[in-house]
C-alpha cells in the first residue's frame, strides 16, 4: 500500500519553519509496510488546499492530513477534504459538549470560533484528542470505486504523535496483509562515506530484499537496514543476517548495532567497568562535555572537567606546564598528552580525555592548518594521543573532533 | 509572482533524510518577490514525476526541479520534465566535450551512462555547473499561453546555491516587476510566547503591508518581518519603523535586531567592555561553553571554566565549600553564587558565571523538580543568583538554562 502525507500551513513555505512530522510518519507507516510515495506541503489556502486533497486521493491509497484544524479562519483542512471528497460537513453535537466541558474546566467561555472544530466530514470517525482542542477525523472505504484511506491529524507533534498511535495505527493495520517489517541500525566511525560503502556495498547488493540507506555525517555513518517478510522471525533474521556480515567486514569501526549513539556507547562502558571519565577541552569548547552529559544518567560515570579555552587555564585547571605550551604550542601532541594527564590526576578520574586543535576559520598556519586537532587519552596504562585534520567548517570540525576523543574511549574500554 | 518546489529523490522520502535545499531557495525568492506556494517531494519514478511536472506548470508560475540530474538510471529528472512539456530531449555536444574534459582532467574515462547529463530539453538555456558534474537548465517562455520559468538544478546544496545565485538569481530578477523587499529579524528573551504575542500583535497588526513570523524556541522568540515597495529605501523604512515600535515596547527583552544570536550578542558586550568570561557549569554539562565558543574569534573574552558535573569538582575547580553543598544541596542559590565567585577568582576573569539545576527526566524532588535551576553571575560589584522553572525535556531544560545565563552576562554589561 503506498500513502501521501500532505502539511498544511503557510509558516511551512517560509525559509523558517519545516514539516517534521512526515519523517516520524513515515517510519511508522513504513514499519506497518506502507511506502510513502509523494510529500506535499501547502499553505492556508481553500483552494490549493482542495487541488492537493483532489489529486492525492486520486493517487495514493491513504492519504495523510496534518494541520489546518484548528478554529481560526486559517484553519481549512476540514472544508477542503469535505470538498475534495464530495462530501458533507456535519457539525458534531458529542465534540460540542466535549469543547464546551474543555473551555469551562479552565475557567473559559469558548470563543464561538472554536464549533468549526466539531464540523465532521459525513461517514468519518471522530479522533478525540487527548492533547489539544481539534479531534482528528478517520475515513475509509470505496471512492469512486477506489479503496481510499483518509486521516485528518492536527499540526502539533505531540497532538499528531499521540493520536496517531493511540487511534490512526491498529486501525490502518486492520486494512493491510499480515506482514511485518524488521529494521536494524549500524553506525560507523572511522571510514569516509565512500570508503565505507566500497567495503560494504557488496554485502548489502546480495540482500536484495533488505533495504540498505547510507547517512553519513561528520565522524559517523549509519546503515539503515529494512526489510519485510510473513512472519516477523523470518525478517528479523533476515536484516540480523547482513548486520552480521556488515560487522564481520568492518569490525570494530561498528560502534553501535542498535542506532544507539557514541555518547550512549561511551556511557555503558564506563558503567560496565566501573570507570569514571574526565575532559580537558580546548576547541571543543565544551562539546565534549555537552554530548556526555546530553545522557541522563551520566553523572553515574562522568565526573566533569574543565573548558581549559586560554593557555593560562590549561596550566590551572590541566596542570600543563606552561614552559610545554611555549615550546610545541597550545596545539601539539605534548599539550594533548599533558591536558589529559592533568585532568584525570585532577579529578582523581579512571580516564583523562583531551582535545586541542584549530576550528578555524581563522588561527590556521602551514604548520598547523585548520582542521589540524589533537586528541588525548590518559590512563593508568598510560597516555595514547591521535592526530587528526578533519575538513569542513567550524562546527564540523568540532563535531568531528569530539566523536573521535569519545571513540578512543570506547577503543579502550572495549 | 508565485512558485512550485520539487524535491526529487526516494530518500527524501525515508524517514531519515529531509529536504532543506527549499528552505534556502525559498528565502532567495522571497528576496526577490516570488512566494513560494507548493512544495512536493516525490521519488525517483519517472510516472510520478511526469504527473508532479504536469501539475506544477499548471498551477504556478515558476517552477524549480532540484535534484534527478546524474548520471544514473535513477536520475530522471530531464526525461519526466521534457514528458511533461511535450518537449524533446537533445544531446549537446558541448557538454559531451565539457564532460569528457572534466574526466580526463582526472585521469579518468567517461562510463556512457554519462552522457545522459548532455541531454537538454528543447529551447532550455544550459546552465554550466562548476561544482558538479550535472550542468542546470533554464527555460522560460509560453506554455499552453501562459508564462512560465522553468529551472532544473542539481540536488547537491553547494551545487544549487552556486548556480542558482551565480544564473538564475539574474536572470529571475530580469523576468519580474522592480520591487524591492525589506527583511528585520527581532529577537527576544524573557516571555513566553503567547505573552510575548499579547503584547506584540497589536503593534504589527497595524502593518498590514509587513508580513510578520513568529517563531518561539526555548529562552527566544524570533520575528520575521518583511515588507516589499517600490524602493528599498521605502521597504527599509517601513520594516525598520516597526522594528522601532517592537523594541519600544518590549524594550530589552529584544536581544537583538539584525538575527544575531545570543551568543554572539555577549560577545560583542564582552569585546566592548574588554571584559573576559569563565564559567563554572553543572547542568548543561558543556553547553554554556559550547555556545560561547561556537562563534569564531571568541578567545578573545572567553577564558574557559569547568564543567563541575560531580560535587568533588565543584570543590576542586570552583572552590565551592564541601559543607555549603552538604548543607544546600548542590542544586541551591548558595552553590551557584559560590561557583560563579569561584571560577571567576580561578580564572581571573572579569565576570564569572554558573548554571546549576536539574535537568531531569531523573533526579527530581517535590523541593526540587525537574526543570529548576540557579544561574549565578560574580563581577567585582558582587554576585547575583537568578532562580527559574524550566517546562520540557532535558534537552529543552539544559538550552532554556543557558540561554538564561548568556541573558544575564549581557544584561550586566548593556
Amino acid at each position: 500500500m503506498n500513502a501521501e502525507i500532505i502539511a498544511i500551513g503557510s509558516e511551512l513555505l517560509t525559509p523558517f519553519r519545516q514539516d517534521t512530522n512526515s519523517l516520524y510518519l513515515t517510519e511508522r507507516l513504513n514499519q506497518l509496510g506502507v511506502e510513502v510515495i509523494f510529500k506535499t506541503i501547502v499553505g492556508d489556502s481553500r483552494e490549493h488546499l482542495t487541488g492537493v486533497a483532489i489529486l492525492a486521493v486520486s493517487r495514493a491509497e491513504v492519504v495523510i492530513f496534518m494541520g489546518g484544524l484548528g478554529p481560526t479562519e486559517d484553519d481549512l483542512t476540514r472544508e477542503a477534504v469535505a470538498d475534495a471528497l464530495g462530501l458533507e460537513l456535519r457539525r458534531d453535537p458529542e465534540i460540542i459538549r466535549w469543547l464546551e466541558q474543555r473551555f469551562a474546566a479552565r475557567g473559559w467561555k469558548m470563543a464561538a470560533n472554536n464549533l468549526k472544530q466539531a464540523d465532521v466530514i459525513a461517514g468519518a470517525t471522530v479522533l478525540p484528542n487527548a492533547n489539544g482542542s481539534a479531534p482528528g477525523q478517520w475515513l475509509s472505504g470505496k471512492l469512486e470505486g477506489r479503496e481510499r484511506i483518509i486521516m485528518l491529524l492536527p499540526g502539533p507533534p505531540h497532538e499528531l504523535k499521540a493520536m496517531f498511535e493511540e487511534q490512526c495505527q491498529a486501525r490502518l493495520r486492520a486494512k493491510l496483509p499480515p506482514q511485518f517489517i524488521a529494521t536494524r541500525e549500524l553506525k560507523i566511525t572511522g571510514p569516509g562515506e565512500s570508503a565505507c560503502d566500497a567495503r560494504v556495498a557488496p554485502i548489502y547488493k546480495r540482500y536484495t530484499d533488505v533495504d540498505t540507506t547510507i547517512l553519513a555525517g561528520a565522524g559517523e555513518i549509519q546503515l539503515h537496514l529494512k526489510t519485510r517478510a510473513a512472519s516477523l522471525d523470518a525478517a528479523q533474521n533476515r536484516v540480523d543476517q547482513l548486520a552480521e556480515e556488515i560487522e564481520h567486514e568492518m569490525g570494530d569501526l561498528v560502534f553501535s548495532d542498535n542506532g544507539d549513539s557514541m555518547e550512549q556507547i561511551v556511557g555503558y562502558y564506563l558503567q560496565m567497568r566501573n570507570a569514571t571519565l574526565a575532559v580537558a577541552e580546548s576547541c571543543t569548547g565544551g562539546l565534549l562535555g555537552e554530548r556526555i552529559t546530553s545522557v541522563s544518567g551520566s553523572s553515574r560515570y562522568f565526573l566533569g572537567g574543565a573548558i581549559v579555552y586560554s593557555n593560562q587555564l590549561k596550566t590551572a585547571f590541566a596542570d600543563v606546564p606552561a614552559e610545554l605550551i611555549e615550546k610545541h604550542g597550545a596545539v601539539s601532541r605534548e599539550v594533548a598528552a599533558a591536558m589529559a594527564e592533568g585532568i584525570r590526576k585532577r579529578s582523581c578520574a579512571t580516564l583523562g580525555l583531551s582535545v586541542t586543535g584549530v576550528a578555524g576559520p581563522n588561527g590556521g598556519t602551514d604548520a598547523k592548518p585548520v582542521g589540524l586537532v589533537f586528541h588525548g587519552l590518559a590512563s593508568d596504562s598510560g597516555t595514547e594521543v591521535v592526530e587528526r585534520t578533519f575538513a569542513g567548517d567550524r562546527k564540523r570540525i568540532r563535531r568531528f573532533a569530539s566523536q573521535q576523543a569519545l571513540d578512543m574511549v570506547r577503543r579502550k574500554l572495549m
